[in-house]
């Protein structure tokens, strides 16, 4: 069922106790709705507990170590930030079809929970922080710093096409109130391991450039990862790198999986679609980043990836 | 003399030519508000011209490219984001005493001009922006653009300590009437030169840890400069990575200058003082970030260096 606001407030104002789920993979965003929602819920006087299905960063020690969970025996299941069943994880299996209120910003929510409320004006913080305003809850800082992780990961630090007036008036807010920024942006965005400083300078090695530079390809191996002691999990800004250099309309980054296998992502700019180029290798996505599988032989699949980037790029010509 | 926003407006409102000054080195706050202070004139139909002693970056051609100067006789010189009349460079000679009006937002301003509004709510840009509402100018995309640039190259992206509220409130309705935020924050944040890239692979080579990987240094020669085709004004990445890495509390990065000599910019974490390290090196600077002199032996100067360095981290312990 779908829900508008109003509804939600009742939901949260008429039970007792909840249990509060991130979607796998934890980000910003879900964590930050998660404990923001259950410091709301705290401070209503509820007893409240979280689950998500996998391990969470420990850059998110100044959110996960101002909450401690209730004991909860009956509660109402919330999904924050969740649009999927499928994104769950492993909780899902316990859980999938317990969801009672799903609270999401993402238009493709399958509303799959008893209740849903979705609304695409900010990040999935953004409605959990205008909820807070709703309900008249006098917030705190530990509240406003989860919220503002949500909005600035959701939106690359404002910098994203995702950005909307919404989510600057909560920054503006957040702000006037009290929110320790500078110290999130330099946890979420600033901060380098040594394994990825390894691994950048090794893929960068690999960096080449085709069609008159309008192409450019980092390839990243295994042995790569095992060398620098990273893993994927921290790749994204290498995955950006190659399209952010001067004149290059399509960036591409080849990643080997455990099982050998290659995946390309493409990253392109104004004029050129990631998805086109993606799709004739049998991948998809959207108009500006996309995804194909390449198969075991990184020769072949480099062959066919330059194949299809040229259909692009003589179609811009 | 110290006037208010009202004494400005009349200002602009009485005179009908003028000529625009911006800061020598120029970067998107000095910019964004001369070129957008030129629109709003253009837009009264006044005349304007614009004056600045370097060049300006080819980044900030979607500015240059929407302004055609026109010719003025006698004009109100205005000085926009520049705090001390030394900052006009070359320019100061001959219009250095000549300035009417400077508007600013740095409370360092030196008051050297006739009238001079000062304040410091928000970048120079951020005033500028006030100003066009306070005449009731209907803006345009050109001038958005312009305000938009200002205000994010001087906080980073809305990272730095100096974003407030004021700040998030005018990007929200810069957002809501249309600001073409994505390509500038492109241009302004995203691009790599190869120059760059280059630049940075062989400064990166020269990347050591210091005192349990508490300290990190970086080494830049003039010859790096020569082999990768980069030069100074492409530095501040590379200024800022050492103390980025995880765990690292000072991060260090040594330039060779054209004459020889050795300067370190050094930045530090919470908790240790930059300027302290840099005074005993005879330099100076803020808490965060700040510069010293090392001389012509790289040797003795890195010796000085970790000494000072030294003597902050054992007081930090």
């Amino acid at each position: 069922m779908v829900i508008d606001r109003n509804e939600c407030l009742k939901l949260l104002r008429e039970n007792e106790e909840f249990l509060v789920l991130s979607h796998e993979h934890p980000d910003g965003d879900t964590l930050g709705s998660a404990f923001a929602l259950c410091e709301i819920l705290r401070i209503m006087g509820k007893k409240r507990a979280f689950l998500c299905s996998d391990e969470i960063s420990s850059d998110f020690n100044f959110m996960t170590g101002g909450f401690t969970p209730d004991y909860v025996e009956n509660p109402f299941v919330i999904a924050v930030d969740v649009a999927d069943v499928k994104l769950l994880g492993k909780i899902g299996e316990q859980y999938g079809d317990k969801v009672d209120l799903c609270i999401d910003h993402h238009l493709s929510n399958t509303y799959y929970a008893k209740y849903n409320l979705v609304e695409d004006r900010a990040a999935a913080c953004g409605i959990i922080y205008e909820i807070a305003k709703d309900l008249g809850i006098e917030t705190n800082r530990y509240f406003r710093n989860c919220i503002y992780t949500g909005i600035s990961t959701d939106t690359g630090c404002f910098r994203y096409q995702n950005v909307t007036p919404v989510v600057f008036r909560i920054a503006a807010e957040l702000t006037e109130q009290g929110v320790d920024s500078v110290k999130i942006n330099k946890i979420m965005f600033e901060t380098k391991t040594k394994r990825f400083l390894r691994l950048e300078m090794i893929a960068r090695e690999t960096l080449e450039y085709h069609f008159d530079d309008k192409c450019a390809l980092i390839t990243i191996t295994q042995d790569m990862f095992r060398k620098s002691g990273s893993d994927e999990s921290e790749c994204y800004p290498i995955t950006a790198l190659p399209r952010q250099i001067e004149g290059v309309l399509v960036g591409a980054v080849i990643k080997q999986q455990k099982d050998g296998s290659f995946k390309v992502s493409v990253r392109t700019d104004d004029g050129i679609d990631a998805s086109e180029i993606c799709k004739r290798l049998g991948g998809g996505g959207h108009k500006g980043a996309a995804g194909a599988t390449l198969g075991y032989d990184l020769e072949k699949g480099k062959e066919e990836l330059f194949k299809s980037i040229k259909i692009s790029l003589d179609g811009k010509i």
